[in-house]
């Protein structure tokens, strides 16, 4: 329980007093993997992914960690793998995203504020960028980039909706040249998905150099590499590229590395930490963000993929809550209350809902690897309801535990990191689209394959983005589909029941170096506002003991 | 000479084992300062300024670090006190400001590119008030905000010109409402002048409250307070809050803290830092920012009046070289190679520039404490130069040494160290106005006898703004005059030599929460750009040892 991290350090082979070790003040040290020796992958890979979610969220943080600290419990040691949370949104609507209850990790304050920092060196290297790109403009713009369709965004750490579209470079002259441009989160930051994804600092600086600013007057794409800029961005990661390691509230470790929007983004944690992680532990858990057809599709087919990856289970959080909001019993408001249909017995709601859990262990089964179907209960839930979940993960020969990881901790689940030990086999991805070949076709693929959709119907833009993207030279990028997380299909009204559509594309983002095209399915904000009463308006520091307050 | 920061920590009667020593790193611990107890102050201060400096530098920080090195060499522990450089210019055309040569603060790369994070945590403070004031007004203005004279500027660290002038809010009601909008760099916000002259914690966020975003519609001033974001600015500045313990080239100890620019702020390390210095240490070293006109100025009115402080002596820092260049013989341009002439042996343009040395000696001798003049030599200085300089330091019955800290460290520091000691008494200091009073009269009061003005020239726009700052109870706020580094005058071009003059004011700026008046005598930029080529284009990782190269 009161382990100290130098002795969580150790377990891991590592030496503290080696430099690999960097203590990060009392409660966190970055690891230098490197430094550290990478070793052989010899752990088993539980990847946590969930059925759509409401906006309450549903517990696929807490039992990422209680399946760590549950695997602890029976005599495996684990290591989870999670994302490093956004510092903007705890000061507006949402929670953090360090777990929960007995589920957590600690200080989950620290955490949740931003952690070791790197949300903010990759911030301060994203922003490094814009500037050397309006730099060159202003200076004469030798590479005769075009100013109207620069693609490049200024990130910030704060939800400042008022930076999501903005005119910059006015002033006169010396400031720079006017034209509009935005601001996206720091974790929207395609340097952020470069950061989860590079294999090592050689890759990253690599990485960097390709991102594509826009196209220049003759319509060939600017890249970072040509401005400069990649060398002193790659400085200022230098130490982000190091995944942190922490604590959970029962003392077992987790490491926090990268946190890349589900959306715009890939959503899943560091490819340098997974990888580092097999080399030390038997049991290594990670989680992607969103349900099964958005950060587990996309751990598949860009983390996965790109890494070698071979999963030996997938578990797939569902909460009976979820399933009666699905089926329609209730809306779910971020804030408010839940409806009191939702805390009552009702068993024909769970099965009505349970197309959504019927949907994704459709999807999850797809990829090849075993699936566990984690309830995550709530005091409210009866076991009749419990039985109709488990009967559907039945029905796909998933296997099947209730947790109460955020009550108990550990101990709430024991029987889950039982039964994820009892489905285990590493096994070979089944990807559900080829990784070369033209991108409208492999799109297709994954719109059928994935979300079941009867096919996808390209607007003109997107049309000309993908015949853009391919004239590049840069059709062999993966496929990150920009997505709402609220319904199986494109659009959130349609909630979380399955219905037959066709995906339509409006339009396609180069992320080059991040090595995917983004394509965006709907409107999506990249850059969180704040509502008329955020958060932030209750926080403060106790004045007596120093502790933040209201977070 | 290879001390490990733990036994710093120990010799500054700290307990590594403690949680007030937070390591960051290998290289830097930060101190809670209020959990390691502060004690009695017993330690002399010696506060270091210098002639007016030319584009290149004097030295300031290097005689700083070599000073506090020779005080070791003779046997008197030092603690040195430091602003913590800001990372933005250095991926421009300035160096760093760790020192230099065997004067150093090491690992000065790890300094220049941003030290403990302090910087970006000041920028996320600002920046949470700065979007909480748009979500403000898109949500109906409750307070009667006058969004055309919002006076809060958003903030970024790095160096983006075309982000001095934006519109914001753009893109439809969602986002915000469209407004003129600026920014600037981390340094220049008042988050970080408040950071640097908060007492403690319970002062910091008083201060935050009290920070002045503009007026409402009926011209009373609305403050952080009322948006309710003090008490969230002072959770995202909880450990920016505690001084950064470094070690310098030869293992002597540094603290690093707040980084306030010295033209809009007034340019000192933080009062915690040097307060809890001097409990600890029976010498203070610490530096202020530009000339004695400026920094000095500030230290004494701003930071030493609201700390109660007693400096023991005061350094200038005088180059042979920058009396030439300030006798008219060259123009010394940053980035350019000196001009032949200011590195051949000419004693008549020593004696010509040694106005400007008259002129701070005046200035440095009228508030009181014992003055040393500190020579930092060049290996082109001839004896019969350096005699101009000695000369002139007797003249004013200030001491003398000339050192070679930057070429030999502490050992060429020590006659610099031996003329401290014999000089150090602590002093009351003599304000050169007065604390209380009409803010024109007292402005008056220190363009006459500080820059030796014949008086002030009030703009009409200066003259409202006083009068409003007045009519909303501010008068009592402290002078921050923000005046070119370059001249002794307002005028940049009139070089170093003084000549008569009436000190211009163009508008004021309130800055409450920090507790001063920004006074504006000229254009100033508060927000760097880059250059058409800047130092960044240079920079890398060592791809064999991940070592930073080009800075």
């Amino acid at each position: 329980m009161n382990r100290r991290l130098v002795d969580l350090a150790r377990d891991l082979g590592l030496d503290p007093e080696n430099r690999a070790y960097i203590p990060y003040g009392h409660d966190f040290a970055k690891i230098d993997t490197v430094a550290a020796g990478e070793g052989t992958a010899h752990g088993n890979l539980v990847v946590v992914s969930a059925v759509t979610p409401t906006p309450l969220g549903e517990g696929k943080t807490v039992t990422s960690i209680s399946l760590g600290m549950g695997l602890a419990k029976i005599g495996e040691s684990a290591l989870t793998c999670l994302r490093q949370p956004s510092l903007g949104p705890v000061f507006g609507a949402k929670g953090g995203g360090a777990g929960g209850g007995r589920a957590q990790v600690v200080p989950s304050d620290r955490i949740n504020l931003g952690g070791t920092g790197d949300g903010q060196a990759v911030g301060a290297a994203h922003n490094l960028l814009a500037a050397m790109l309006d730099a060159h403009l202003r200076h004469g713009n030798a590479l005769k980039i075009d100013p109207a369709r620069i693609a490049f965004s200024r990130v910030t750490p704060v939800n400042d909706g008022s930076l999501r579209k903005v005119i910059t470079g006015l002033g006169g002259p010396l400031n720079g040249v006017p034209r509009e441009s935005f601001f996206e989160i720091n974790e929207a930051s395609e340097v952020m998905a470069i950061l989860a994804l590079a294999h090592d600092r050689g890759d990253l600086r690599k990485r960097l150099g390709n991102i594509v600013l826009g196209p220049d007057q003759g319509g060939a794409p600017v890249r970072a590499e040509q401005l400069g800029a990649a060398g002193a961005m790659s400085v200022l990661l230098r130490d982000a590229l190091y995944p942190t390691l922490a604590r959970t509230s029962e003392g077992t470790p987790v490491l926090l590395h990268a946190g890349p929007f589900a959306n715009i983004a890939h959503g899943n944690s560091s490819l340098i930490a997974t990888r580092w992680a097999l080399t030390r532990s038997p049991w290594v858990v990670t989680e992607c963000g969103f349900g099964t057809d958005l950060g587990l599709e996309k751990f598949v087919h860009i983390k996965a993929r790109l890494g070698n990856l071979r999963p030996a289970c997938v578990v797939v959080v569902c909460t009976v809550r979820a399933l009666k909001v699905h089926a329609g019993l209730a809306k779910a408001v971020l804030g408010k209350p839940l409806d009191q249909a939702v805390l009552t017995e009702d068993v024909s709601a769970v099965e009505k809902g349970a197309a959504n859990l019927r949907h994704h262990l459709r999807i999850a089964t797809n990829f090849g690897p075993p699936v566990v179907v984690a309830l995550n209960r709530f005091p409210t839930d009866t076991d009749a309801e419990i039985a109709v979940v488990e009967g559907i993960a039945r029905e796909f020969g998933a296997g099947f535990a209730v947790h109460s990881g955020f009550a108990d901790g550990g101990a709430g689940a024991e029987a889950l990191a039982r039964a994820v030990v009892k489905a285990a086999r590493p096994t070979d991805l089944r990807y559900q689209y080829e990784a070369t070949g033209p991108l409208a076709q492999r799109l297709e693929s994954l719109a059928r394959n994935v979300y079941g959709a009867a096919g996808i119907e390209l607007a003109p833009a997107a049309r000309t983005r993908l015949a853009q993207i391919e004239k590049w030279g840069l059709g062999e990028l993966q496929l990150c589909v920009a997505k709402t997380h609220l319904a199986t299909t494109h659009d959130p009204a349609d909630g979380g029941l399955p219905r037959p559509f066709t995906l339509p594309v409006r339009d396609v983002l180069v992320r080059a170096g991040a090595g995917f095209a983004t394509v965006l399915t709907g409107e999506l904000t990249t850059l969180p506002a704040l509502g008329a009463r955020p958060n932030a308006v209750d926080m403060d520091l106790d004045p007596v003991t120093g502790a933040p307050i209201g977070l």
